[in-house]
């Protein structure tokens, strides 16, 4: 019996495949990729490879496998691909693959080129894709497939059994729907329900009306908390009208919960767009430098401050020593709670209803350690430098930055919230400035009025 | 048709509630609680409350809910609960819910506590409880249920469809698992093949082969890597003999790949315990005041790098002025690359095996963006202080020091991991007490050679 290889099992055949290739051995990385490696091991492959070695890899991929690992990757890897290849070329690649996963490929791309290859396909898929195309990708009008089992309330399960046997199922189906006439959603009926009912009950005296349908429109976050919380395996979708016009499945529901904690710890780094590891090294140098460019100017802001204070600093240089530390323990502080309540935005469990309770929180938190890392940092500057005036001040400036921080940390989200800007991008840099600018000031300026 | 309620919709029943508990309408409260949400709802609005509302709401609850409400909780919550409780209650409590849900539950207390509740089970119920006890938590034993269903692979499907009639089916099934006579796995039988396959048709002849065991050992990560990667519903657990012991379905997944990204996301801001929201302020404030006593640690050690260099300082104030500038740059840089290699180690882009590559393209990010934001602050200095020797200090300091963040932003990790050390628990704070020291060292050090 075979196990499902792990991680270092991949490991290893990418080591061999890079061995291959540094040796100019084409044929047995080839090898390798046709008969070692199931499609979405190659496109984690693909992932993990520089462009170059990855253009090579993918000519040497089984014709028959291409599509199927085009699904598997990353968008950013799969445009890389599409750009290259012709709607012709498109088409053939993804004839096998799902109406959901092809819907989801060609709103990556260019929307000439979408219809292009749009055009090319048989008259049946191409209008099911369109369909799909209908509702923006982050919805759940985007994420759903077409491909699902529909049935009538008022039938006998004998003949939903029937029917059964006549069609093509969709592989892990676990549950049927009942529409009325209209198509109208009605309930779910379980296979483990139908297996198990009497064949002459009727479909709507044991269906399932637990689980709700969600509208076409709703957020994919949405989507994905009321998978997590609910514990669903799949969900019907339907539209304005309350017709049923499509299922969520799981598998596309993880992606969207990997995407969304993995954007906002991206975010926090200013990596926004940085979803694949391996991009050209040019595409992420501009990236980065954005993000390098906007923290360059608030550097200068809190240089431009802290130069104000040049007098004083010439006559006690402890000042610059000691700056910096004050402004680092607000950015720490800050930065804590700017995660948590980042964190507690995406699982839904910091709203607007108990925002106040999370100030409060904060407050005594900021208030707590503030205290705790004045006094200590006071001790440390009275060892030191021997001065208790010069200590009394970076003690008060540590509390008053801690606190101020805490609080930008709390509130500053929910303000970046109303003015439609994602927090986790904007909220650290515009955080560090904060706390930059007001441990200098406090920290400076006191020195300037107490110690001169 | 009711529709699936929303975020929106929740936190309007939080205010009401909120509101309720501050006009002192406890039975408005509870009519809330008891009629107008489900377990997991009730389990969310708990986690957004502070720790006095939440023991106020859980005594609201209908008493048969409180189970299912307690399984839905976060673990640190759970056991806030379960301390307050003998063992008596939480047998009463849990009895309805699921062995797995009720070993992870069994897990979070004091093995003395657990063993007490173990004592007061119902055998049966006892012995497969006590059966995924055997397994750590972060495994594939400690994840999977043994509540599945296996057949023999040398009997009809016609038998399977009478046997399947008679026992009582978990809900969710999408899969059998098909065993020989001494119980080890051979393959599965999807419930849509079981009702599209001809009734005389031996199980062996039409099962699929295709979904391979997981070792019950295997850590919990490497599971979520092999769901997503393979679009995984369900996957069988065999022990070290190749018999079949269980089963992992995704909602349990869907748990750990929510954590594992987020514990990545909440340790990079040294929040690693916090995941509780509302935890009391003393302890959330204790479990930061670590982190903020390492990084003031680290800021005095940066402090002290600079008052090597008092003497330059008071002769050229703008140096103090600078200085923060140059660490700021080179932390930015270094932890948009930390973040990147953390991101790829968790998702398995980023290994042993393909590690020279990332440390060329991050080192060829490094120079380029080293050059460009050298020059940059370069001339704004020389704009500034109108001098071109501090300028062509400041821009060598900085590429230096861009350079060395992004190195160490790529190899540290790998070091940390091989110690055994978290990388994103530990990281952020070394990379950023190598960038500050670097800076200051770099920059003042130039400065003092070539200015003074």
């Amino acid at each position: 019996m075979s196990h499902i290889p792990d991680q270092n099992h991949l490991d290893t055949l990418q080591t061999r495949i890079i061995f291959a290739l540094e040796s100019s051995n084409i044929g047995i990385a080839a090898t390798i990729l046709q008969n070692e490696l199931s499609p979405p091991e190659i496109a984690h492959i693909l992932e993990s490879s520089p462009r170059k070695v990855r253009h090579l890899l993918w000519g040497l991929i089984n014709e028959e496998d291409q599509g199927e690992v085009l699904v598997h990757l990353n968008e950013d890897i799969q445009q890389q691909f599409l750009e290259d290849m012709s709607a012709e070329e498109i088409v053939e690649t993804t004839q096998d693959i799902d109406s959901d996963d092809l819907a989801d490929i060609l709103q990556q791309m260019p929307s000439e080129a979408s219809h292009r290859v749009l055009q090319l396909m048989p008259r049946d898929e191409r209008s099911q894709v369109e369909g799909l195309l209908a509702y923006p990708e982050d919805t759940a009008g985007g994420l759903m497939t077409t491909n699902m089992v529909t049935i009538r309330g008022d039938v006998t399960i004998e003949a939903v059994l029937r029917y059964l046997r006549k069609i093509q199922l969709p592989k892990s189906l676990d549950v049927l729907w009942v529409v009325d006439r209209r198509f109208h959603y009605q309930g779910s009926l379980a296979l483990t329900e139908l297996l198990q009912s009497n064949s002459q009950a009727i479909v709507s005296s044991v269906m399932d009306t637990t689980i709700k349908a969600i509208d076409a429109t709703t957020h994919e976050d949405k989507v994905a908390q009321l998978f997590e919380r609910d514990d669903l395996v799949s969900a019907p979708v339907v539209d304005e009208d309350d017709i049923l016009i499509g299922r969520i499945t799981i598998d596309d529901v993880v992606d969207v919960i990997r995407d969304s904690a993995d954007h906002n710890m991206m975010r926090l780094a200013g990596l926004d767009e940085e979803s694949d590891t391996f991009a050209p090294v040019v595409r992420s140098s501009k990236q980065r430098a954005v993000w390098l460019g906007i923290n360059m100017a608030t550097a200068f802001v809190a240089a431009a401050v802290m130069s104000q204070f040049e007098a004083s600093i010439e006559k006690i240089v402890a000042l610059a020593v000691l700056s910096p530390v004050v402004a680092s323990m607000g950015g720490i502080a800050g930065s804590q709670t700017l995660t948590l309540v980042i964190r507690g935005m995406a699982t839904g469990h910091i709203s607007k209803a108990n925002l106040s309770w999370m100030v409060m929180r904060e407050l005594g938190v900021g208030i707590i350690n503030g205290a705790l890392w004045a006094s200590v940092i006071g001790a440390i500057t009275v060892l030191w430098y021997g001065q208790l005036s010069l200590a009394l001040v970076i003690a008060a400036a540590i509390l008053v930055n801690i606190c101020v921080a805490v609080l930008s940390g709390t509130l500053l989200p929910f303000i970046l919230k109303s003015a439609r800007i994602d927090p986790a991008l904007s909220g650290s840099v515009i955080l560090t400035t904060l706390t930059d600018v007001f441990g200098f000031l406090t920290f400076l300026g006191l020195a300037t009025v107490f110690l001169l």
